[in-house]
């Protein structure tokens, strides 16, 4: 039987968030047909992305009611207000309860804890919104990509493509592991190296962050002061 | 006077070749409005691509005559259709005419190759079809990306993330750049590794490609001649 690999889509999101991990289980797609990725959202026409970009998925949440994995991309205000999405949140919690990984990438893992996904569970996100994992009773992890259980998420943006490559490699092995990642040339060399978490200044997105959950939940009280308390 | 930066969209891409620098370039903007990003298209329908996910550009041909700089994103076969299209290629060299950067990812550098833009230039490509770079008077370069003049091409698929934020650096420096790199969280941590060269079979996908090429090109005799003698 064909496993789907279901990637969510709704308004606003940074499209390398879903991008990346969706161009590597695409690739495992190609070389293993038992496997097939759908990109599911409310509807059939095209969103808006934190860039010029609009994105269109290819099934809607009517038309997937279950799937062998799960992936939740993030973003920035606009995700925080999806935290607030009843219709995504039970369309996720529906998929979830067979789903035999439920995954994020970046601030996707906030929508699996206001989903009350995260109870409990070891889980990452992107680095300025880390803390906020705790209001939904998980344990934040500083960790490029952290598995506990079915859950598996991504630290922010791009390492959605290193959560999908170890993803890959556990549902179809080493050698098609390297395989995928050799048909997209990942073979990273960041101009000026990897990041500098010492030296890295983290501080100044706090308010930044502060000021994009208070937007985003303006019309969600309670919400909102369960996620500045 | 704003500076703009293009990317390119047709049917067929490899969407991570356009969204990873696209991602890179916004949050340039995002932090520096002097740059503005768009992607340009014949239209402004969804497009497909070689995921289930479709794209729509931001603006039409007719609306971007020039732009500072110029992003080709590539793809498998339909990328090698790309290059007998006439009209992609004549607002490719109308925009290149006065662009400061002319780019590429992946085989996006065949497109620059067939619009005639990169004779006696380096250049480089997916290492599957680096060879191909030749037949439009280009020296094949294996490099994550390579400059020569204005034109700046990466490698396959995932590279043009580092070409990217190789072009932050150079337009608005390495504080920007370092900026730009935290806010994507690119600290790449490939669960098996980078690719080892060495050790990697390359030869399984030649005929492969010479397929990709004879298929695509099939409507096109003198090209499809010009591509595999």
């Amino acid at each position: 039987m064909t496993k789907t690999l279901a990637f969510v889509l709704y308004p606003g999101i940074t499209p390398l968030d879903l991008v990346g991990p969706l161009q590597v289980l695409s690739a495992l797609a190609q070389i293993d047909p038992s496997f097939e990725v759908v990109v599911v959202g409310k509807g059939l026409t095209p969103l808006s992305t934190d860039t010029p970009l609009k994105l269109t998925p290819s099934h809607t949440f009517g038309q997937v009611a279950e799937s062998f994995a799960l992936i939740v991309p993030g973003g920035t205000e606009p995700t925080l207000a999806a935290l607030a999405d009843e219709p995504l949140l039970e369309w996720i919690r529906q998929v979830a309860r067979t789903a035999e990984v439920v995954g994020s990438v970046c601030t996707g893992s906030l929508i699996l804890g206001a989903a009350g996904l995260l109870y409990g569970r070891r889980a990452t996100t992107h680095w300025g919104f880390r803390d906020l994992l705790a209001k939904f009773g998980a344990t934040p992890v500083a960790e490029r990509w952290v598995q506990d259980g079915p859950v598996l998420t991504a630290a922010g943006v791009s390492a959605g493509i290193d959560m999908a490559l170890h993803l890959v490699e556990r549902l179809a092995g080493e050698q098609t592991a390297r395989m995928v990642q050799l048909l997209i040339e990942y073979d990273p060399q960041p101009p000026l190296g990897g990041i500098d978490w010492r030296s890295a200044d983290l501080d100044f997105f706090k308010p930044h962050a502060r000021t994009m959950v208070e937007s985003a939940l303006a019309g969600h009280p309670a919400l909102l002061a369960r996620m500045t308390t």
